[in-house]
């Protein structure tokens, strides 16, 4: 019912708002141990984890879930060992909290400079992955938030033996339990009501697929920050090196197909050598790529197996071995066909014209913006955020890779010495 | 008829959105010369500008609006001038867009850093004073965005006469005009369909009273920039110097009644001596300030005319020359009294005591928190940021004053020399 939903989350809210004030104030050391400590009882409670998660495994028979949904719930000793692990990396992270930034005298006397504080309460809706219910909650507890975590039902047993893990630590480390509360249960009016708590939780962060995130931006009074879809491009200026083009192409197109930063579309300058181009597909196509390619592409390459790509394909997240190939008459068709068909996630230009790089770097509006390197690095750890909460695709707050300190925000802070307003 | 306004509005977005671009690659000599070029025109055209504001003060006259409301709505030629030497000012400010913060090398060999971008297309939906037009106008055209302005109907002409300006300022600057538009309508169904325009407006900055920014914050579907109150708070710690915290209290709550920075409750430690107590107090009585206090407030200044205080006083920002006093056991009394009451903007604390001063600092979650100065410092020319478009009571994105930099956001850029992802 409409009403136990908002009751239960109201419940939920009141507690964590409580945690997030002892967390805001809460020492490294305190918030370290806890991790370290939720790391140790999640190894030593996981045969009671794999036990909670047969039960969603089981469940997930019974409803005829498909194989890679079954592969994304499944917990086992490996899986388990990477969820403690990832808690022990967050605890060597550094605390950004209570950093001061840029403090600086000011004509009147006063110093003025930053302090990084906690963003209060975060509420993390997720899909079947339960290490998510680690992770997520570990970058909260470090970053001094508190969490409210809406895992799917389908690992509703598996998020909640994680979650009991880390609660214990929790308490065990002197710091409020509530600072990690998962949402126990399946009924899906509680996503609404939690999406309408705007005087509980400070900002909502969904991580799936997109019509969760669709769901979640079209329904939040909360603020959101989210990740929605990932067409990355490479563009091959007229003054690539023919070899470092092929790697960059071969790499952000094949290292990982399922993946955000994944190449879906290459751009191809109309200079770049005929020979180079097909080697590229020729690559492609050795490595088990369906190329799609526009009319100039597909005459170029008239010996390979080039598709027609349509209109669509440019505005297709492919996520899969597939790539659309466009060449195009120069940058700035390369930075408009960016504007129109990509999402704004990465792309990345190989030249060595010092010109088309700057250029390429100011104008093209994208969360990450590379020079002669793979789109695949756009990622938390290989940035040096340490770890990811995700990657936003928003403008405000936080753009790209969410580490720490996307957690966090900032308060002015003054020191002075009596200074008055004249 | 809301399909006309949805309609207008659109046309207005997708204007925007085009300026948006061109602003977005618009360099610093541009920019500058259409704010300074817009402050010559300002000035040139001063007499058009009057006589358009003269059509308001006309029809605020048959409205029977009242002195308040009148005299914000007034242009004469002191604040036309006031206006134009605005726009010079942020003209002569550093240009945040396109600046590389923290370029770093990483293990794999790439330089990772973030660059300062604009954020787009912002909405400003404001009140009656016109010299916001050229205030925001110009704020956000020297960050790189186009803004769509939305000012009050008692105001339409003004507005249109000084929006006029900055549009020939920017045609003759080589900028898109449409870099600044006016909602030139005011048919109020506008200012729901530009809070529904998510496609293409990135941010809704409301500045004007409180119903005003909670309609905004309730209806928007953009993300808001907002500022609600600011009930601020001193608080006089025991070991305060007695000189420095009447100085201190003074200054916050007298030297301007109307503002968002000037303190509404004064918290003092038990311990303070007595004499300093009725020192400060008295000091305000002289000033005209009605004081409402506490039971032990009112028992310590007997002789003094302290009114009662009750918990309405606790959670109100009066804006005008009342106080409300409260005499505390501890410094955590004081930072739990403004976590329940205070609004979040500025708070202030006097003391010698470096453990007290400290607690303070870190414990209170304000948007300014200050040791030892006036609450009236919490100002963006104070701050240093040259000028500000408003005070931010959020906590995502930006906090506290919002100069420039609050107008941007930043991307990732990657340089590289043909990394690939291992």
């Amino acid at each position: 019912m409409e009403t136990d939903a908002v009751t239960i989350m109201k419940a939920l809210g009141e507690h964590a708002k409580d945690a997030a004030k002892a967390m805001r104030m809460a020492d490294t050391q305190a918030k370290n141990e806890a991790l370290v400590l939720a790391a140790a009882v999640i190894r030593r409670e996981s045969s009671e984890i794999i036990s909670a998660n047969a039960l969603d495994m089981k469940a997930a028979d019974e409803n005829g879930l498909d194989d890679a949904m079954k592969d994304r719930l499944l917990l086992n000793a490996d899986r388990i060992e990477a969820m403690a692990e990832g808690l022990e990396q967050i605890a060597v992270l550094p605390d950004p909290v209570g950093a001061i930034d840029h403090l600086r005298y000011r004509p009147s006397g006063i110093q003025v400079g930053h302090m990084r504080v906690p963003l209060g309460v975060i509420g993390i809706i997720y899909e079947s992955r339960p290490n998510v219910t680690a992770d997520a909650a570990g970058l909260c507890l470090k970053s001094g938030n508190a969490a409210i975590l809406r895992g799917g039902s389908e690992a509703i047993h598996s998020n909640r033996a994680v979650a009991a893990c880390l609660r214990r630590a929790l308490v065990d480390s002197g710091l409020p339990q509530n600072a990690v509360q998962l949402v126990d249960s399946t009924d899906r009016a509680l996503v609404g009501a939690l999406l309408k708590s705007e005087h509980y939780v400070d900002v909502i962060i969904p991580r799936g697929g997109k019509s969760l995130i669709e769901r979640v931006s079209a329904e939040s009074r909360v603020p959101v920050i989210k990740h929605l879809d990932g067409i990355c491009h490479v563009y091959i200026d007229a003054s690539a090196k023919a070899a470092m083009a092929l790697n960059i192409a071969v790499n952000a197109k094949t290292h990982r197909y399922g993946v955000c930063n994944a190449m879906e579309t290459l751009l191809i300058h109309q200079d770049v050598n005929a020979d180079v181009c097909s080697a590229i597909i020729q690559a492609m196509i050795d490595k088990g790529v369906e190329v799609r390619g526009c009319e100039k592409t597909r005459m170029l390459c008239e010996d390979l197996d080039v598709k027609v790509a349509t209109d669509e394909d440019w505005a297709t997240e492919y996520l899969s071995p597939v790539l659309s190939v466009r060449i195009v008459e120069s940058l700035d068709t390369a930075v408009e066909h960016i504007a129109q068909f990509g999402s704004g996630h990465t792309e990345s230009i190989v030249t060595e014209d010092y010109e088309a790089g700057q250029r390429f770097l100011r104008e093209v509006d994208s969360s990450s913006v590379m020079w002669n390197a793979s789109t695949r690095f756009a990622d938390g750890f290989e940035y040096g955020l340490g770890a990811e909460i995700g990657i936003s695709t928003d403008r405000l707050h936080v753009r790209g890779p969410v580490g720490l300190e996307g957690l966090t925000t900032q308060k002015w802070i003054v020191l002075g010495s009596g200074q008055i307003r004249q």
